[in-house]
């Protein structure tokens, strides 16, 4: 068999370590022949392609991002997308796919295979936000990474007796402020999936100072307050055209500020949370992910997706995985709770 | 309730962050009280104490160690041990016990519940061969820490075109070395599961060098050659009652060199892999752990041990927890094997 | 002797260690007893203490920050600081200070050592631009977490063929943007000393990308465009009152993003780099220190700061080191220009 | 001009960096050609090359080890190896050479220098024990992973009331040992430097335990105690022809067992030293020491050294550089017995 392997969507530590696994497992336990194709589904509609065997696959396993480029390209939006998709596979006598990605990525990956075309999908967020499997890799690394930031932004909030604020990533899921903040010891956590009262945040805030401590509020970049003031996200344009940076992180710490009277700090930290070298964890994760789905393709499974249950590595349909985003419940955000103030 | 709270056996990365969240959840939540015992077992027997309250679990969630000290005291095997600890549960008018601890530890505290003194469980083992939890918390650091251990040692393997043996820890199951190497791109991977066939070793080895890399041997300390020859574990003491580092690792290193005519070093990373600061992944672990023990000690449910399952804490029966070890199966070898030579 | 010691502005990793040394050497080779006053100058102006002895000292090397808590406060600039000072001095009889800080706090050292009192000083700051010292501690930290976000950053930006602005800290100095552009890589690094242009930033971006790789951007805050745009510095608060994240660093992201029509995101490291654990250089440089200040002050040679000359650690006058401020010299930003594009 | 570059010796962290801002500067700043040479003077005794330009020396500056390779192979030491390198260098036109290594590194390349050959030398050694440079690019890397050992066995040891032995690098000089022992924070540290005596050490580890901490003693792999007893040195065939790993560190591990009846044990950090990721510190070092080196060929300066003088790269006679062993001295051992016990 000729396979074609893509990355699609954000980038997301761990993703080279899948793009390894099935190349080593395809040629030398399975004989199989690989492909790259460049930049998600943008590399076969424009037949961009990149050559994929074992002497590529050598140093990668601990580089974060990925070798073949990623975009956020759909080819069901692209006129005559999914046509150019068949040409390029059938120019280069591709006969499967494996698209490792997000929701929209493995969206696709659905509609092509309904479509007669046959892929397996590996499940790629670092916001852990996918139903159907335990974790996502790069999650892992996310945490990590948000974690150290926490444990080096606590000495300095002590010296000061200030208030820190850290924006992390998390749109429409708390899941990395609720770990990194569980793991970092934050005394306030604010996640999309409960708009939160700003009464109560300074509430924790006044108690922490009163113990002579300083408070660490880790919020999601999607947490928005109850009162339902506008707050812009991370990235957005203000009135003036111009990109924010701190959307959530910056009001919060502006408000603390306000109504306590104490130094208040806010730190936003954006793009490292996504790369660099990936965690053991998120190694072995996505080493393991790699190698079921280039099983399944070997299977001749198509429209699946590999996930992770428990220890082990299984099956969902793609449909199945792409239904509903998987948030924080509310027993998970009750336990960190316990730590608040 | 006045609960006691002791860690028995080798420390983990973790064990503070469970007596953290023991004790927040306790006091702040359930309005108990809590004293330590320190050093396992001994403490209650010999009525050794430290207090614990808000204050002495402040700043440990980052630490390693534990703060209670440790010890691999049996009550059972100490004269009048078990009264001993009786006794000393109704002088310091305790309720009931959470112990921390492996096989041994949790063995204990399902003979003292059988006895009538209430104990709940939480496992902690950085071997990862429990059974009846999908993971412990401590495993992960150790692996994180093998990991980055054998990043480093791949560039001065290539260097010098040498073979690089790792020994990790792992006297009875060969988890840390299959995590690490996996997540390290080792080349061979030896585990106390499956004896190993030198001449096998060998060949991996020689066919990395052809292609002009350098091989990292990853090897757990309990690993053996099928030939069934007498090697020292790390620790123990040889003929001449001087104690051995690097038992298998330096005779492995040894024949590869022999056979091969390469240059071939050993490293033993010994005690780094169990201290230090916990990675994320195991801060969260052993914090839902805790505030789960102390949930279980509220409803009055002994005998139980904390587990994780999936993404949910559970309790299971401290007599199916400790009742078989953990180790790694065949088709989590073979996953490994793929990536060999 | 009895000796107080205090800590001023901003934190800076390796405060805690200055302290600890002089606590150590100060009671176990010199039999002195030490004090603290909390907060910088304010405590002394406040008759705020806090015990400082070997129990204190003893677990402190690794952690940032610093346990006597700091502020900006100026007694020169308080009524009746200074004699509220000599007050607290000949209450708690305390016959000479160590005072650990930047220009500030060393300025206010020399003019009270003019006016009687006996001060040694210990510079600090993570800028390193403290003249009369090769290197002050804080700064290889600042250094090593801004290179480690670099490498993170690379991996994500080649990904997504994105130009990546990384803003350091650095208001009137470039020394943490240039080692850490150097370190890290950097395909333009921008300082303060320097005014940039903003067509000659596009020029080796667009070169960069044309080689088919990611450039990345690093800026000091205090970097300014040649045109004479005003931009704002981070954390002042703009025309609408809202404090800014971001302000070189994002508007030099926008630039670049408009002249080349390519993604381009912006990263403000922020407090991150002021945080956390020391690097083992900035350790064994605090080190130093500590033990060379309580040598001068049981020498009764007041009036001096401690400094770093090549591997030697000297006394300078306070005079001298507070003179001028030591900023990039053009010689070492042309060996980083090397580089660029 | 054309230039020959190789790296001689053990393989340390720094060496791609130094590469890389040879190649950078000399092509794009002098215009100048590069050849590699393969492991050391094993390369232009062979004519053993490795084309090297831009594209070779993209990705290497965060990466341990050397891309040429090394060995220690001396040409004054094999039949004919002087004339084999004259012979490759006129095959390959080769005007001048850069020569990265330690001392017998820089030794040949003085004499090579006499011999009418162009060389310049850049000095590398994790040691540190070369004179005429303050510090060699390599030391601080291993200095960071030595510390960061330190750290994380300190609460092993303590939650054991163990004591820990921590072998580190150094056969005649004991930098690593005193650095990381300072930035550790141990209770003991021995040098070659200086014979120790176990009584003595058995003194501060008993006063260690007394205080109810654990006591940490950093060892340098070449440190002897002063009643002569004969101790292998890790890597040596002890009576029996197999290697030993630790030989200090497990020897004085298990006197200090004996002597004061509590649990000790050895680590032996090795080879995890000298590999992988530079520090910033390293890689502004290696790099600027690269750039130097490149200006000096272009001057036709040879049978120099670069060197760090306090802030700044210069050029020292390679006869000089090699006279002699920097070892610590009598003062800096002197700062870190204050800590000791």
């Amino acid at each position: 068999m000729r396979i074609g392997v893509l990355t699609g969507g954000g980038d997301c530590p761990g993703l080279n370590a899948v793009i390894r696994a099935v190349v080593r497992k395809g040629v030398e336990v399975y004989g199989h022949d690989f492909i790259g194709f460049r930049n998600g589904w943008k590399g076969p509609i424009e037949g961009n392609t990149k050559p994929l065997g074992l002497d590529q696959v050598e140093d990668i396993l601990t580089r974060g991002g990925t070798i073949l480029g990623s975009s956020r390209t759909n080819p069901y939006k692209v006129d005559g997308g999914v046509e150019a998709i068949r040409k390029t596979l059938a120019e280069q006598q591709v006969d499967a796919l494996i698209a490792i990605g997000g929701e929209d990525t493995l969206g696709v990956a659905k509609r092509l295979t309904d479509d007669g075309i046959g892929v397996v999908g590996v499940p790629k967020t670092i916001d852990n936000d996918l139903g159907a499997t335990d974790y996502t890799f790069g999650f892992d690394t996310a945490v990590h990474i948000a974690t150290e930031s926490i444990d080096r932004l606590r000495t300095t909030a002590e010296s000061h007796h200030r208030a820190l604020v850290v924006e992390v990533m998390g749109r429409h899921a708390g899941w990395i402020a609720l770990h990194s903040g569980l793991a970092g010891g934050a005394n306030v956590i604010l996640v999309p999936e409960k708009p939160f009262s700003v009464d109560k945040v300074v509430e924790w805030v006044q108690r922490r100072f009163e113990r002579e401590y300083a408070p660490i509020i880790v919020v999601a970049e999607g947490a928005v307050p109850e009162n339902g003031a506008e707050v812009l996200l991370t990235g957005e344009k203000d009135a003036f055209g111009h990109v924010r940076l701190g959307g959530i992180g910056t009001w919060l710490a502006e408000e603390i500020a306000a109504r306590t009277g104490k130094e208040s700090r806010a730190v936003v930290l954006g793009h490292t949370q996504r790369g660099g070298t990936p965690t053991a964890y998120d190694r072995v994760l996505a080493t393991r992910f790699g190698l079921h789905a280039v099983d399944a393709v070997n299977d001749g499974d198509f429209g699946v997706m590999v996930a992770l249950k428990g220890t082990d590595i299984v099956r969902v349909k793609l449909s199945e995985a792409t239904a509903e985003l998987k948030t924080v419940p509310e027993d998970r955000y009750a336990e960190a709770e316990v730590f608040f103030g």
